[in-house]
């Protein structure tokens, strides 16, 4: 389990003055990224390098109250369930000021060979990671 | 039923080369805002004038092909199922050059008065317009 | 010259209820892109497949009006200058429902092999194109 | 002047894969309201409750070298010259890892009341804090 702090950005709410809905989407890969910080040089690495990356296959969503501009949404986020390639990532996204669950998701990825788009064997170390932060209770 | 087209923008992918996960939520909504062109003024209107919005407060998305740069995106909506204050939406998005599935998406959203955020009756012309579009089939 | 049309889209206007700054020079980038339509394959097979880009190494604008959502911007481009590898490109931004002009931005932009990120000449159906657009006397 | 560091994102780049051109303004505009923390509330309260904004313009950038995912830019920000309502910020954008500019911007913005979207008098407060990062010899 991992939680991050991010605010939302003056460009980020819409023309309901709310958080777009598709941007909590990015918000929780932003927290995937940041998981996979415990793996030598990051999510960066394992995509730009090593040419690995995880695409989601899945996705679901409850919105369950707004962020307006200025909110910190805290994101928490953490390993589901482990397949042999792909995996559940759950998340819990709470507005910081008065605690109130802004929204849970679900998040299906694949480990991916970049070059050729498709699905491949789970690095040992990807695997590791995932296994660390599993919590099968979560969001 | 609605389809639009649109052609995925130069940057609108991401590291991968592929587009961005989040933003097929923000495709399906453009078509969405364009099923809504059927009331006087669109959504425009609706939500800025009549200060009624339709957030969400649930999306499931199934992803099944990646879109890339220049990739022209057939998106068709069709209303799925008429509650009292909600509706759900279904969206499949096509990539037009091969006719393959990239994905499908589930869209719940909720007659909201945008100046309280809080649910609010289901105008008349709204609920014509949705049921019109209703395809209880779809996907 | 060449104009295009786009609307404001729910998404892009920040929290002051206005296209955020940056993003006029989307739309800019925008109607670049359609420039290119005039090339076979359009920008897109200039950059996935010849692998040739223009990225900008200047940009200027002026903001004069403000775009709400839903305003229809008239984005008309021009080349205004052609230098060895680099082009000047202009733009004015007009709102569609009143004429007002929202914005003028100028674009420098160089010709890039993109695998090397470096310039590199001009292909001759690249320079006929942006000559046969060339208005010295736009912004 | 404030220096702050951001991270170019995985849905930053564009299909160039490097950030998109137009996403400097918005790393610019992310150090201004930093600069803006300052203040009670930050560039939140400003604009959200006080309801004054400071939008754009003017924008002038000069693009150096390139940032791809992963990089971290370190935005630094100096007020150059204060007006009666308008001020000049100067950036500089730093690629950390090699400490090469990537780009410079000046972006000029004026005190302006957001509800008739007109210019107002700057604020006592919101002039002190400018003054106070005010660096001439800047961008």
């Amino acid at each position: 389990m991992l939680t991050i702090e991010r605010q939302v950005r003056f460009e980020e709410v819409d023309a309901a003055g709310i958080l777009f809905f598709a941007r909590y989407a990015t918000y929780a890969h932003d927290a995937m990224e940041r998981l996979f910080d415990g793996l030598a040089g990051g999510y960066v690495a394992l995509t730009m390098k090593r040419r690995i990356g995880m695409p989601a296959v899945r996705l679901n969503c409850q919105f369950s109250a707004p962020l307006r501009y200025g909110d910190i949404a805290c994101i928490t986020v953490s390993t589901t369930r482990i397949g042999n390639r792909s995996v559940e990532l759950g998340y819990r996204i709470v507005r910081k000021h008065d605690g109130v669950l802004a929204a849970t998701l679900g998040h299906t990825v694949v480990t991916t060979d970049l070059d050729r788009l498709r699905s491949c064997d789970m690095p040992a170390d990807v695997r590791a990671l995932l296994t660390a932060h599993l919590d099968a209770a979560a969001p």
